[in-house]
């Protein structure tokens, strides 16, 4: 999967002034392949300097972008590459209309994650679902094309899963998730609420982590999309952390594995030779009171998911903990490894 | 189970300067039956004034505390009735000699929770475990008697889980614990290892939870216990909460109730007639995002567990959410409410 | 100042779905002299039972507000005595309305803090300020009035100062403040903002903070409001802490006092004999570590300002810190602390 | 002050198990001149490898020390530059034998900060103090030297008011902090005393501040060093942060500087050519809401002291807002920019 570009391909961010958004700019700010040359708002930011809109988060925005003028979101963009941080509900509209203009539109937003023909991707876990592709621009007739990314948790949980189905067979997964204040976005949660407390609630987080993780881990059949067919049962809390997101997985499978198998497959799991890929896509530690968020969300810059208390379960065969960085590996960060990941493969 | 004291049960709290001491000395300040005569604490603290030791709960301790010298734990104290916050080590050594000396020991510590004619006792889900008392000193020889309260999550739990099993069958339960710093004691957790993170293991906690669950929900049967049969999975994280534990439940029973049918249940689950007996043991909200262990805690002076999120589960029967007070229904309230259980009761 | 009513004293509560409107009605839900018996919203809420609406403090709300109907904020409310706790620019236009129709209004607006007329009150400090109530009448036409009482931070440093002033002559003061987040209503402060942070900037606080410590220390003259002339400098921060603000103060004296003189007159300030009103207005600790907004905030039910590090100064004569309730004394206590003393003097 | 080294040079880290002690290690790991051969610990770690010491920073311990056995605080290590992390007790006794064996000792510990001829450095600030080794070997006999770095808060406090004190003379100094609580070590403050909290009082801090801010600005004549003689009243806060000091402070000049003419000077403050000094010392910021700890303290590596809401005092001249990083500038990376400093100019 080597890529050489003899020059950087420009892409677009759609909704950048968002918390999801200026991720992206940041991110792409150094970036090998791809140069930020729009930067589109909500009507009351158009006009303005990125630079002169408020920054949430830490740090400075960076300087390559600071004078892009904000833009409407319209399909008028000097890039063939755009990310789209829109929120889901204006996604729902915006998108189609920049893959029917030619666009190829790498999308963090959950309007179209389990559209038929429109590939939910995370590119170790099922790169080979871009097939779909051919079919999504046969069907709906765009020269351009919608790439998805999946729900912060689901990556998490997505990325565990895989390689374990793979050699034992996943059967039925119960979930529970301790989820960072990010998630939410900016202003998101107020402190009055969360504030040395737990919400035992996320408005629509338990379905898509229910459902996203079948889709991820479904087969190809026929240029179809096949979901995987075992049971998922999730409970969504938000959690007084800033990042990372913090899964207690228990796992019945086909064919019980030893905690030390389990380890084996997790850490053998393969890494892509991508930009934004790490080398290892799973980490597992050994230590008793690992992974832990804040300690472990940013290793390998945010795209490895960590496992640890791999064990056996009195009920079902193994139980153990995930952490995934909620706004890089399953946000922001994860849409440009599918952006990578488009290219490498020629679709760009 | 009317009581009427002409006069007050004079008690002791050993251990009275760590945090569940302080908890026990504050609590029993104005109860209606007992009143506190005698503290013990440390080699360190012994011949202090209470009030010169440092107070670790927020507020100042009772000015009726405050000039008691902190004596040795040791059975020549003046009081019939005593509480204990011993460490389990040393709880394991020093409460069978107040037993032996005819004292009658509530005990906080794990040391004899498990232990064969020692009941482990929560007043509404098993009072009638108080029976093993018999057994207790009759194999034992102590004019005493030393009866024990449970793990903080435990607690929550197995009030949770009681009506359900009565009414449906417990067979199998999954949970995943949110656990309060004040659980860990102090100082406890350093501000530098659970500031803005998730912390996946608490030493001992899962064991306790998987094992007292059954010996809660079990039956007397010729004067013997006998643990319930059905399976727990636990998995215990400490999250930044300061009081109030979160537990995160799916629950598969002999015969499925509806979440309308498990609500009721739980609803009329019955209180006891008792000082620190809350009129409803178990309440449940039905708002989508409780409940919340900062709002929901301190519900009757933190002595109810509130439950709710109770809905179908995608695997198992129910999912549903239960919030307890760790220091309160959890610790030192619990062990009051089982010494108020034995007055009643005629051990006194 | 005796006073005993045959029955209690109907009043209503203006914004009453805000913290502050909330913590009214939580407060005013057992006072023994008056009963909430209307409660004004914002027009999304009108006509709603005020049980149905987002509580926002922890607990529930009162059982007796649950079924009252939210109404306008319209002079036409069967009750003579209404608490403001509308924001400022509502307050600007509404508070009159009431006045002029009659109604005593006690506001914890800023709106006339500042006003001519209009008495800035803290009962301990400057009760006597009530008889600018005269020439309000006079000069506006009302049969009503408006008092108000200070902004939260002020409330402390006015009480820290006020026996100061009495026995040595304030000169100068340097305050920097470390304000809780409660401070800013609800949603009020993102989680993202001031997780693990400090935010050095609250708009317009340290303006009301320098202006009106002078107003609250100031003297009656021909019945006139002069204001005391010392020089006040503040700073003030948003720091992660739920409830309870704390100042860091310098004091510059006509006449230095020692520690202990200092430490006499705040302990010897009086208090006053009204049903909201702590036996003593001022409590000073001696410990090292002391006052801390957590542990000592909820002192005397909120009502009393704990002051502690009282020493030297290197530069002006004493340095020290104070605690006070923001919620509580600092607002919604304090005004109906104000509402009893019109009570007490006659003006209802 | 170009320097270039055909080879590393061998350093050792004392008290390498600490906080501060993994810090120095963490920062060394790929330090252009230096590289770590060996480390110390105390007598329950010699002999341990590295690795397996609890590692208390987020992330890993760096790959190259992992596999160093600890040794025991003694002169008898394989380099002749050593960064001290102990306490300061014991750095009373183990520097001096360092200093007397031969090693040049970079402290970051307080024993020695305030003693005659041992140079208390910032390099930006004071680099001309380093004269005072001259007399330091004279008068004690050492081949070797010590030099120390500043108390964390000290740091933020002189970087800000040297080029102010050069440019309009500093006269009168209020500071009020709020305290990052690494700050305190590990396991330094429990969650339970400080979470939601803000505790009034650090030991030693104030005293620190008001006597090393002199130090550091003092002069050197005739090769001693002369405090300056302004004056420092300090009030230290420890508050719910992780990294990053606060400092809010007044100050009163000679020549009273306009808000413009202050941010000047500080904005031009000029920096120097070493591996970890910043460009620019000092960063102004010129939002009103700016500097704040979790934004502010990572700038420039952690080694720029940023400084905001610079305005008139209405007691003294100015008032601003100091954020610095106690751990990289105030600490770690503070004497390993001093150690650098003493490369430069030719002591080592």
């Amino acid at each position: 999967m080597k890529t050489n570009l003899s020059k950087k391909i420009p892409v677009a961010v759609l909704g950048a002034t968002g918390a999801v958004g200026q991720r992206f700019v940041q991110l792409l700010a150094d970036h090998p392949w791809f140069e930020v040359v729009a930067l589109t708002g909500s009507v009351r930011s158009v006009g303005k300097a990125y630079g002169e809109t408020r920054w949430v988060l830490d740090g400075d925005p960076p300087e390559t972008a600071r004078n892009l003028i904000i833009r409407h979101s319209t399909p008028d963009l000097p890039a063939k590459l755009v990310f789209s941080a829109l929120p889901s509900s204006h996604a729902k509209e915006i998108e189609p209309r920049f893959a029917a203009a030619g666009y190829a539109v790498c999308s963090n937003a959950s309007a179209y994650r389990q559209a038929a023909g429109v590939p939910l991707i995370i590119p170790e876990v099922n790169g080979d679902h871009l097939v779909l592709i051919k079919r999504q621009r046969a069907e709906r007739g765009w020269p351009g094309l919608i790439v998805t990314s999946p729900n912060c948790t689901t990556s998490g949980l997505a990325m565990t899963l895989k390689p374990l189905d793979d050699a034992f067979g996943v059967r039925q997964v119960f979930v529970t998730t301790m989820q960072a204040v990010s998630g939410a976005g900016y202003p998101g949660v107020s402190y009055l609420d969360i504030d040395g407390n737990v919400i035992p609630y996320i408005g629509g987080e338990e379905d898509k982590i229910e459902n996203e993780a079948c889709i991820l881990l479904g087969h190809i059949e026929n240029d179809s999309r096949r979901a995987a067919d075992f049971l998922v049962s999730a409970q969504a809390n938000r959690v007084p952390v800033f990042d990372g997101h913090t899964l207690s997985i228990a796992v019945g499978f086909e064919r019980k594995p030893s905690p030390e198998e389990a380890t084996r497959v997790l850490v053998d799991f393969p890494g892509l030779d991508l930009p934004s890929a790490p080398p290892r896509p799973v980490l597992v530690r050994s230590e008793a009171d690992r992974p832990q968020p804040r300690r472990d969300r940013s290793t390998a810059e945010g795209m490895a998911v960590t496992v640890g208390r791999i064990r056996e379960c009195p009920i079902l065969d193994l139980r153990m903990v995930s952490v995934v960085h909620n706004t890089l590996r399953g946000a922001a960060s994860g849409s440009i490894l599918n952006a990578e990941l488009l290219v490498a493969e020629g679709y760009l």
